[in-house]
């Protein structure tokens, strides 16, 4: 497997895009990365996208995004695994290009949602449940959500107000990201005063919609050191499912294809939890945030909310998530979102992350959650 | 890049399957491929699918498919590039394990139509056209190719009759194929008096939809060689796009996507035209047919038609095409169609195709449009 590295990015801002289509909003990203990456042409364009084909009444956005940016005759193609379709775009430019049939590989995450009644789009983020064993009982994704929190709180005796440290700190860190939906802090008070959306969710645990784009280029590791770029390396990339429904899973308070693909992510890159300096972690909900901390092994099981309240996931803790403010303060374009976490660790691993700029940045990881859980990517960097 | 070969596959019948849910579908192809290679696990699914989100209220099809056939935990994403979404699924099963990461992947097509009103699926059918440039001119998809028609018979001096061995090859072929939707020949009187669709597309020129699934599981050829079963090899993959609006196109006459992807095809084979024993080409339409002949090589310019008036795509021609039936005879369930394909190919090879059984199988080549013919996708397979 020919080893890979990421020599560009780009983004857009996470907002009520209205006045920028689809095509324009991904155009907007993938030709920032052309830019930042110095180069003009790929091979392959791989595109990140949930639910265009309802929200937007167009499919087939890999031919309409090469098209748009000017690489028609390029190979191109649309992954979809729900929340984590920007992942798994980016896991499709990696894997092309390891194979050495792919020289350069664009990912693009895309999602515009904003254009839709919120009651339709709440019936289309519920397509990556389960439409047969879940949707049919009337339960939304965020009810889903809230039914593990509150199993959650119930088995390891957290209240509400624990999960507070998660919210605070990825609104902390999104004031100093420029392409965050919501750039301003919040206290304790306004968490807990925050009007509920599914109980225990209330719309401080929960991540807001949004329109955005985001962009990575790939190529070899060997084509980026030959470039002489500030690159990254990707040394670790790995993808895992667990079952559609959650009542199907033998334990619906652990993120298993988390723990999955985390540990073959560690295998990977030949590292433990423990060399990890940063951790753009997957924030829809602060349950999953907990969650996703006990996976990839940073926590005991049921102890994810002791690393928020002790301090540790800030950016001067032990180990900073939500660096540039998460889902939770940047804003959740779910097909988009894999690649937002991506673009903001290489931000950091280059120096860029402005007042959110960590010391330690050698080894960065990000996790996309897909569904409730359902599927789960985890992609390792590391500075060059 | 690691070698590779498919060493099993698995089909459903194509038809209007009300009994059997989506991921019934999916799974009794998938499980079939799987006792097929003697295999019990996979790495990785791929699931090319079009327009489940719409049709079926159900996304995140990787995931679905993965738990429903007992492969929970294992990797999974849902691949789509409208028509060409099954071929798109199984290149990224070939990418994957080519890239050494994945040592055994399954492609999973899958499209369930008819419990949607007709209406409905042409409207979500047109999703895969430009909805900006074409769809808000109130155009449908049949008639974005009846355009394309009218245009070549107009360009060329062809008239409509001319089509019609392509429809009768398909459907004779497809008597031959108990998984067919159609398995009754027509005669050319059958083909003239057909109802029109779109003019000049009549019902004859057009494909049926459908319900199906297909599927084919891709190993390292060293690994197929260590197992020692009956396996074909993927000695040519190539994907290329177009602009997705026809009348951006330089030349609408000219599948420039089917060019390229095929000319990267053949180099890749270290092969000519002249050495394909047999074509899997994309008859959605009649004109397509035509268009596809020429843009991989086997026909002039415009001169596409006379191989089917010559007899050259009979199953005893120089270049036999739709062996099992076709687009036309067997169904087209759109993000299906490009594994039916391989599917056909393979059985071609392995010396299964009853009734429609070539002598000569070497080399066997299937092409995937996804589009107007604005992504196009090309294999090429060697008997081993």
């Amino acid at each position: 497997m020919r080893e890979v590295a990421i020599i560009g990015i780009g983004q857009t801002k996470v907002e009520e895009q209205w006045d920028k289509s689809l095509r324009e909003l991904a155009g907007d990203a993938a030709l920032a990365a052309f830019e930042d990456s110095g180069q003009t042409s790929v091979d392959a364009i791989y595109v990140g996208n949930m639910m265009s084909g309802s929200a937007n009444s167009q499919l087939h956005l890999g031919t309409y995004i090469a098209d748009w940016v000017g690489m028609r005759y390029r190979e191109a193609a649309h992954i979809e695994a729900a929340c984590s379709s920007a992942a798994a775009a980016f896991r499709s430019a990696v894997l092309a290009v390891a194979s050495g049939d792919v020289n350069c590989a664009l990912a693009v995450g895309v999602e515009k949602m904003t254009d839709s009644p919120s009651g339709e789009i709440t019936a289309q983020l519920a397509t990556a449940a389960d439409a047969d064993y879940e949707l049919d009982m009337g339960v939304s994704f965020v009810a889903l959500n809230a039914l593990i929190m509150k199993r959650y709180m119930h088995e390891f005796g957290w209240q509400h107000e624990h999960f507070a440290p998660f919210s605070i700190n990825a609104h902390a860190n999104g004031v100093n990201n420029p392409n965050a939906r919501f750039q301003s802090p919040i206290t304790k008070e306004t968490y807990l005063r925050a009007p509920v959306v599914a109980e225990p969710i209330n719309i401080m645990d929960a991540s807001p919609m949004g329109d955005g784009a985001a962009a990575a280029m790939v190529v070899s590791l060997d084509f980026a050191r030959y470039l002489g770029v500030k690159s990254v390396q990707v040394v670790g990339s790995a993808a895992a499912t667990d079952s559609i429904a959650i009542h199907h899973r033998e334990d619906p308070l652990t993120l298993s294809a988390a723990v999955t693909s985390a540990r073959q992510a560690y295998s990977q890159a030949g590292i433990t939890p423990a060399d990890i300096d940063f951790f753009e972690l997957h924030d829809a909900f602060t349950i999953m945030s907990a969650l996703s901390l006990e996976a990839a092994g940073f926590a005991e099981r049921g102890k994810g909310p002791t690393m928020a309240l002790d301090g540790d996931i800030t950016l001067t803790g032990k180990l900073p998530v939500s660096t540039l403010g998460g889902l939770k303060a940047r804003g959740h374009p779910v097909g988009a979102t894999g690649l937002y976490q991506i673009v903001e660790a290489v931000l950091q691993m280059r120096g860029q992350a402005g007042k959110s700029q960590l010391e330690r940045t050698r080894y960065g990881m990000t996790q996309n959650i897909g569904g409730s859980g359902s599927n789960i990517i985890t992609h390792i960097f590391k500075s060059l």
